[in-house]
C-alpha cells in the first residue's frame, strides 16, 4: 500500500469517477471545474483540488479540468484500466440482485463465478450466470487469481467463507454480511450494511 | 444539524455500536476499553476516545466502558430509542434483498412499506409486506409522518422518485441507484454503490 496518501482520500477518487462519467454522459461540455464538481458532490473544492494534487496536475488555471482525460487518469490510478473478475459468494437475495446489478458494467468489474453451498441453489441459473458449489472455489480462484471477492452468505456462515476465499487468494473483500470480518492484515474488507448509513442519518431527525 | 460534531463522527458511532452490540451478544464481559473495541474495528483506541468524548464520558479510567450502558447511550444518541418506519420504493432484485434482510431487526427500523409503479409488482406479497402502487406513496407517508425512505428503483427513476418522496416529507433517503440526486438542503441522502467500496479497493490491489 501507499501509505502516502490517506485511504480517505482513495476513497473520493471513486465518487470523482462517477460524478464525472455522469457528466461526460451529460455531454454538455468538454470540460469541467472543481467548483462544478464540489456543487454536484456536496464537497468544497479545494478538497477536490487538494485529493487530485496528489496525484499530479489535471486541471489548467481557468480553463478546468478537461473531463475525459480526468476521467482516464482516475480510472488508471484506480487500476481499472483491465475488468477484474469477482467470485461472488451466496445465491440468496443480495446475491441475486448482485447478479443483476446494472452498475458494475464499465465500471471496472465482472461477476465471474457464483457459488453456493445449499444443493438447490447449486446448479441455477443466474443472469445467466450458473451456481457453482462452494467446494469448487479454491481451485477456480486459483486457476484465474482472481482477487477480488463479494460475500453475500448468511451472517453465520460469513467468517469462515472469509477464511476459505483468503486461502484461495483472494484479496479484497466486499462484504454484505453485518459482523466484523477477521482477516490477516494483507486483506482488505469494505462492509455495505443499510443499517449503518440509517443510523447515521436518524442522528439528525427528530423522534 | 449539530454543526459541532463533524458528520464523519456521526458516521463511526453505528460502526462502534455494531461491534459494542456483537460484543454484548458474545456475553465475555460486561466491559471493554477502546482498545479492544479499536483492534476489532481497525480504528485506533484514541480515535475511539476523542469521538466518544463529543457526548460525554462514558468510561472509567482503569475500567473502561461498561458495554450495555455504551449501547444504550449510542442508542439514545443516534435517535434509536423508537422504531423509525422506513417506505421503501423498488420492488426488483434489490428490493427483494432489503424486504427479506434480517438486519433491520431490533437495530432501530423496519419497512413499513413497499412501493413498485409495475402492475405486475404491485399486490405481489414479499416478505408478508404488500407491494403497494407508487400513487399512494404521497397519502400513505404523510398519514404516518414517515421520515425514512430507500430508494431501489432504477438509475432511470431515481430523480423523478427522490422528488415525490421529498414531496411527501421523507427527511432521509438512501438510496441504491448509481447516481447523484439533487435534492433540497435540508434532506439527506446517503449512497449505497458496491463499485465505489470495489474501486476504492483496486488502487491497492497489483493488476
Amino acid at each position: 500500500m501507499n501509505d502516502d496518501i490517506p485511504d480517505i482520500v482513495i476513497g473520493r477518487l471513486p465518487i470523482y469517477l462517477r460524478a464525472l462519467t455522469h457528466m461526460a454522459a451529460e455531454a454538455e461540455s468538454d470540460t469541467t471545474s472543481s467548483y462544478e464538481l464540489g456543487q454536484r458532490l456536496g464537497i468544497s473544492s479545494a478538497q477536490i483540488r487538494k485529493d487530485l494534487s496528489h496525484f499530479g496536475e489535471f486541471g489548467k488555471q481557468g480553463t478546468g479540468y478537461n473531463i475525459s482525460y480526468l476521467i482516464g487518469q482516475l480510472r488508471q490510478i484506480l487500476h481499472l484500466g483491465q475488468e477484474w473478475p469477482v467470485v461472488l459468494v451466496g445465491a440468496g437475495y443480495i446475491g441475486h440482485a448482485l447478479a443483476h446489478y446494472q452498475g458494475f458494467q464499465y465500471r471496472g468489474f465482472h461477476i465471474r463465478w457464483i457459488f453456493d453451498n445449499d444443493p438447490d441453489k447449486i446448479g441455477q441459473d443466474m443472469n445467466g450466470m450458473l451456481v457453482r458449489a462452494v467446494s469448487e472455489l479454491k481451485s477456480l480462484i486459483q486457476r484465474e487469481n482472481v482477487q477480488v471477492a463479494i460475500l453475500a452468505v448468511p451472517t453465520s456462515a460469513a467468517q469462515e467463507t472469509t477464511e476459505l476465499l483468503v486461502e484461495a487468494g483472494i484479496k479484497s473483500i466486499l462484504s454484505y454480511a453485518p459482523i466484523y470480518l477477521t482477516v490477516p492484515p494483507a486483506i482488505q474488507v469494505r462492509y455495505t450494511d443499510p443499517v449503518i448509513q440509517l443510523q447515521r442519518m436518524t442522528y439528525y431527525l427528530e423522534e
